[in-house]
């Protein structure tokens, strides 16, 4: 089924390598950033596992092909067509960044290696996938930074669509979150899922029933529980909680109204109850700005949940990640460096590595893009072999890996770029090798690269 | 599976309303809008089809149980829990506004009623599917309003997770689009699918190869072609597409560069062709803004592909859709209207319908809020009764029906609402019924409902 997963003009230039007689010429197509808005001084590469899945388990099946068949603009091309894409399978090469790697614009994040008709279907399928991912591990990598090492939880699965808030807990996992509450994303991905109670269970025991509430909810988590206090009167609640609960109360979270002044009363009323290790959740529409605020105003916060913010990332609503050929075999059998050059939308031609050099306590210094095949640069190479011919290089990793490395890699960052605001004054350094440099500038000048 | 598309905190709550003793307890809850931003006059409501079927659909696989059998935080429920929910179903009833309606704050878009757990669980899901097809579909709408009458192609799925792009698709062409780039969109739901070629086919073909490239496609789709003419160079690339297609030329695409300055070249060349049937469609991060001044300034433009805007619509990236309880059973058996008073996110009690005041003309006047058992007000009633005790109610609507009744209700809006800018400024009348208002403040002020 999934690749079916992408756009007409995918099977359209499908069918039409075929005729131009390209079908078996190989191709080297590159998946990057052209830029980013000031608010992202970096991103965080995330669904780079289930891109490989996907290509993995790329087929069209037998209702893909009777759907085809029939399919208004494409049924003239008859039943060759439908034979080739029966057998379509992934038999590529891809290298990728990491899962959870810090990367910028101009560096691929990932490079496709196959015969033309693969290396075009694909697209859309990847495109979606990774910049999807990609934008949620990078707000909820900024969201994490101003909480500061408070645990942030991500909720935000009524705000997006009901598949995407599986992928999008899994995205924000690597990018920082604690955890999430999306329960699939516990099964099918092993992301820790956490959730209190909402405003309904009270409310269901009628207007006068907040602490029936708050007792029957005890009683059915006895190990620990957090109650959610701003349903009628915050300080109230507060004071319910700890009656309700007493040595068993984990946390409260309030929702609603002043955080910082609200959050200080329940940090006091907690303490003069003895409940020092109570936690204190504040959520109702935050971001990295408005925690940074509530922090520098001096709100008592322990763990922060975010939900909206995360799913969307309003100020990034959508990651321009795009896909292009850069390089394409000739009709003597070499590979050769290709590049648009349409206004606003140029490329850089050539299959390219990515050198990160670090100092010696491990602290990133800058990057080159290379070609991939020139001499190795200094700085540690970041593109991994990930498929060969159509098969798994290697293991997969643990989600955990790649979240270790999301947040050793941020730390590592040039401490400018962590900055909530401003991190975009001074960008991080990306140079082009010599090489590259020589290319890109020969194919812009409209040579034959 | 889907009954695990869900938050934690709704599976924590159904286990305390069954220690409760609150499970048999019949609930009514409401998915409506608090508020919409200035750019958004009206929403168009997309996503109903589906939240039926999920709500038809809903259970716990084997699979799901034995996750949850081990998961931290609630394995010790033990296999009472479990037992719950391998035989929970929907069994309850839903009224829901029929796909396409057009919406404002305030009023209900669909209400459950069913008993508490079945209620609680399913509010994850239903805030998923409708916050998000919703969304898209009204940003559809603004996008179409804007391109008055010309055909808008839907084609985001690159900048949106690959499950929600189909169901973006399917939203969008809900809202006015004309179609979609997503082939399983076509598959899955029948919306009409199309595509021209992209960059990536002309650079197969080399640095000069753009002729070639025209001429392989064409050859491939010789019943009529649109061909991208701005890889290299777009007056140089329209002249290749009118010598490589000739008479079957359908259409040039202009993905970049002064849309106007170049459209109308095209328009002029084409023309002097002979070419006045081929079509001129134009792309390039456009949204309603966008397009309104390319038209005013002058651009000939037949059609016009948006992606990025429509699948994330950037200027209400959340649409803030609620659900929450209005009424539950009490003691004695009887309905009893509940409130949230929280600041900033109070509800109004009780289960509601909408009437919407119509002309004789089929022009929309004004809505009014009504209790749901009270006598009918004047007007027509919109939400319907779509699941009665677990089951589908009538047949299953075809999805032109819902773009539709889309067309019709916003040529029936008053027509400061279908301005793009400043549509805001008066907005549509909805009003609140004397009974609803007086249990609204009743409830506000602390009363017991």
């Amino acid at each position: 089924m999934r690749a079916l997963l992408t756009d007409r003009y995918e099977l359209a230039m499908l069918a039409a390598y075929h005729r131009s007689g390209l079908a078996e010429r190989r191709a080297a197509c590159e998946l990057f950033l052209r830029s980013l808005p000031p608010c992202r001084p970096f991103v965080v590469v995330a669904g780079i596992e289930r891109a490989i899945r996907a290509l993995l388990e790329l087929r069209f099946e037998e209702e893909d092909l009777a759907y085809l068949a029939e399919a208004p603009g494409l049924a003239h091309l008859g039943g060759g067509f439908l034979e080739l894409l029966r057998g379509l399978r992934f038999r590529g090469d891809l290298f990728a960044m990491p899962e959870g790697t810090v990367a910028f614009p101009g560096e691929p994040i990932l490079r496709i290696e196959a015969a033309l008709p693969e290396a075009q279907l694909v697209e859309t399928l990847l495109l979606s996938i990774v910049n999807h991912d990609t934008r949620v591990a990078s707000k909820a990598a900024r969201i994490a930074l101003a909480a500061g090492g408070r645990p942030v939880i991500e909720f935000g699965s009524r705000r997006t669509h009901e598949a995407a808030a599986v992928d999008a807990a899994r995205a924000a996992y690597v990018g920082g979150c604690a955890g999430t509450s999306n329960e699939e994303a516990g099964r099918r991905y092993g992301v820790p899922v956490s959730g209190t109670l909402g405003h309904m269970f009270i409310l269901a025991h009628g207007p006068s029933g907040e602490e029936r509430a708050f007792g029957d909810y005890v009683a059915t988590f006895p190990e620990g529980t957090t109650l959610l206090v701003d349903t009628f009167d915050t300080e109230l609640g507060i004071e319910r909680a700890i009656a309700a609960a007493g040595e068993r109360l984990e946390g409260v979270r309030i929702d609603s109204g002043d955080l910082v002044a609200l959050s200080r009363r329940a940090r006091e009323r907690l303490d003069a109850q003895g409940l020092r290790s109570a936690k204190i959740v504040l959520s109702g529409d935050l971001n990295e700005y408005s925690i940074e605020k509530l922090l520098a105003a001096g709100a008592s916060a322990d763990a922060f949940g975010v939900g909206t913010e995360i799913v969307t990332s309003p100020d990034m609503p959508a990651l321009g990640g795009v896909y292009k050929l850069v390089a394409v075999e000739g009709p003597g059998g070499a590979m050769r460096p290709v590049a648009k050059r349409s206004p606003g939308k140029a490329t850089v031609p050539g299959a390219k590595q990515v050198y990160r050099r670090e100092d010696g306590a491990g602290r990133a210094l800058g990057d080159e893009v290379a070609l991939a095949d020139e001499a190795p640069r200094q700085g540690r190479p970041i593109l991994e072999k990930r498929i060969e011919r159509g098969a798994l290089v290697g293991a997969w990793p643990p989600l955990v890996a790649a979240r270790e490395r999301a947040a050793r890699e941020i730390v590592a960052l040039p401490p400018r770029l962590r900055a909530i605001v401003g991190g975009d004054r001074d960008p991080y350094p990306v140079e082009r090798s010599e090489r590259l440099e020589a290319l890109f500038q020969e194919a812009m000048r409209g040579g034959n690269p």
